[in-house]
């Protein structure tokens, strides 16, 4: 085999074979090919694509260039769930308790945020002690005793997928479907999961803008997770709107908190019913949860009774996490300066644009632009209004979070357009778009 | 400015501004530009294309990245010519000094083959003594007292089209129409010329093997030069069958010679009074030889007087080869086996292959497959039947020169499908398929 041809090969739009995919991966990943080549294979890819059979067989391949997890001493059903990434998604902070409170055991690793804000990683720092680098020692050790652990990625899973990673962000082979998606994919195959629920966002906020890219990832991921063997399923959701009034890390704990407690605002306590419901419906295996609406009623009740919250104090406990800053909201690190933005006139919201208030959380410092920059746990926004909701003049729209005085005038300056207001009634968003079967694809 | 910007820019189909393009050839061939984004970039271009804009752009950047030979210490107007490749090619050896031969100054520099068989600097080394490697004081030298210089080209012409080349070479982008023509025409706009005539070649023995490709070639190569402010002209010629009858370094020499004596195949004669009477038009500047029909006659008569030989003569003496073989060809390098290949049926040539000989030169060591190989200057074929030609059972076809058992089995294996004969009557090919003037395009 010769790296040239293979290049020629897909560059020609031929598919390439599954021991040709192997080739690359096995002697990238060794260092055996240069980047050079990687680089020119990535764009032929990003002009070609790729079909079903190759995205499975690259997925594969990135799984299995490291450690493949395997969680059969914690749990016989390895559930995950997977989010594109939203501006104010603590979803996972709320569904992963939510679920162990069913006495599905839970051991996730997960991500950490590059652009608007935070990932689940960088909330959960918002809590002082919480230790997200868990030897595997260790995080086997509090699934296995709590039901639930939530830790960093090991370095481990997936290192083809890391490496490719780093060179598609610096020669432009970043947006191309099956390459997005065997990324995703091949750390959740590697993580040991059998059955994964994708929340695919699409709208302003998320990395999809419109409902068809969502439905095509969707699809993609859908289709690897079912030929690898697992059980899929993916929602589409909005995220045209933040979800939820949080957005900034340690203001998206005290929502998640709220919310396993059964107070949380009513579209992100919607939004977590269903995703969990999907959860428990896969981890049933056909035998528990099969009936979708029943299984909502459940989640609602392990919300209500506090089963989910104690899930949820239980996994802050276990990692070191200091569950004060839990049981009161109040000790959760808070910003300096507090900044109420009003309504300067009457109507009803058309658009609250969760990329404006994406890059304004980002201005104040809530996400890092570069890897290497430092998070302020403490700043955010609190956005009060969902589109479809009427508004008086000086109804107090949103609350601004800041630590700097230069930051928070340029949150305001990005919040300036945030918001646009209709005479007209105007409806409201819906949560989600649609349900993606395994069988359907 | 940022690469991955650029490389975004061209990979969403937007043209590249020529500052754009300066800095990436600039930093690439300072090393600042790391060969992963070069090559992505590469291959986005090999995808979009680049507009005539864009490959002027691309060609005066890789021109200007290294020394622009100035000649008028040698000449007021210097020509050149250019020939994309092919089998039995020796119209550099006789054109030159054909020209020179009217009194026009030639000072060109050419390259190595690889592929096929040898480029010119390789037919030229079958001479005892020639020397290829010249300073630019001898270069300069030998053009001012003898009229006539042709050299290695310097490795500080276009060093950025060097670097390039090597990268397309490994990462599947050479096949590009503006990377291929921005690449021979940099070198040709570095090499200080005023008016080049292009041969450019269809066929299976060429690069490019349809019309409609070879045209696009032309037409691409004739656009740089004119945007440049050069003198242009393409000429489109057959390359479906090999061009004369020798085919191998010493045999083209000699064919080479005798051609200048006005003793050559009328194939090669006619094509070599072509492209030298289109030199001679571009030289003339509008002032002499404007009528092709009178030029013609003119080279005609050089090649039957000796002044063409003349000034071969006096190239290989000025290069310190040894002008005895040349005196006498039979002192040129012998291969030490021959043999000829017979018709084993008569009828009419419909067909030989070009690209088989081609090959089979190859495989008896003529040419070389990678840059390192050694070539033997002795062997080759003469091919002594053309498309059109009726032949009886028995009679010659060719004569394989070889120098090694094994080789020549290889060679007629390969050569066992190289003619294909019709009962039919076949009509021959044509020399020529057009000609392509700047205005035109």
């Amino acid at each position: 085999m010769n790296m040239v041809e293979l290049i020629e090969k897909k560059r020609d739009d031929h598919a390439l074979s599954r021991s040709e995919i192997q080739y690359f991966v096995g002697r990238y990943t060794a260092g055996e090919i240069p980047d050079y080549q990687a680089s020119a294979l990535l764009m032929a890819i990003f002009f070609r694509g790729m079909d079903r059979a190759e995205t499975v067989h690259l997925t594969m391949a990135m799984a299995e260039s490291g450690d493949m997890l395997d969680l059969s001493d914690i749990t016989d059903y390895a559930i995950d769930k997977h989010s594109s990434g939203g501006v104010g998604d603590k979803t996972t902070l709320i569904v992963l308790p939510l679920v162990a409170s069913f006495g599905v055991p839970i051991a996730k690793m997960s991500g950490r945020g590059l652009g608007f804000g935070g990932g689940t990683l960088d909330k959960l720092e918002a809590i002082t002690g919480y230790a997200v680098n868990l030897s595997e020692e260790e995080f086997r050790r509090i699934a296995r005793e709590t039901g639930i652990v939530l830790s960093g990625q090991s370095k481990s899973l997936a290192p083809a997928d890391g490496k490719l990673y780093v060179l598609r962000d610096v020669t432009g082979t970043v947006a191309s479907l099956p390459l997005i998606a065997s990324s995703i994919m091949s750390k959740k195959l590697a993580a040991g999961t059998n059955g994964i629920v994708l929340d695919v966002k699409t709208g302003c906020g998320a990395f999809m803008k419109t409902l068809a890219e969502a439905r095509a990832l969707a699809t993609a991921m859908v289709q690897i997770g079912f030929d690898a063997g697992r059980d899929m399923v993916a929602l589409l959701s909005d995220m045209n709107q933040p979800l939820g009034v949080a957005v900034g890390n340690a203001l998206e704990v005290a929502e998640a908190v709220e919310t396993l407690r059964g107070q949380g605002p009513a579209d992100i306590h919607s939004h977590c019913v269903e995703v969990a419901a999907h959860m428990l419906r896969l981890a049933g295996r056909g035998e528990r949860w099969t009936n979708l609406g029943e299984t909502r009623a459940d989640v609602e009740r392990a919300l209500r009774s506090g089963a989910a919250y104690e899930f949820f104090h239980r996994m802050i406990a276990a990692h070191g996490g200091d569950v004060r800053q839990i049981e009161d909201l109040n000790r959760l690190p808070q910003a300096r300066l507090r900044h109420d933005l009003l309504a300067r006139e009457s109507g009803n919201i058309a658009a609250i644009y969760a990329d404006t208030v994406g890059w304004a959380t980002l201005a104040l410092g809530a996400g890092r632009a570069t890897k290497e920059q430092a998070i302020d746990h403490a700043v955010g926004i609190q956005v009060y209004k969902s589109v479809g909701d009427s508004v008086d003049i000086g109804d107090c729209l949103m609350t601004i979070h800041a630590n700097d005085e230069k930051q928070l005038e340029a949150a305001l300056e990005l919040l300036a357009r945030s918001v646009e207001l209709s005479a007209e009634p105007v409806d409201p968003l819906p949560l989600f778009y649609g349900v993606i079967e395994a069988e359907d694809t």
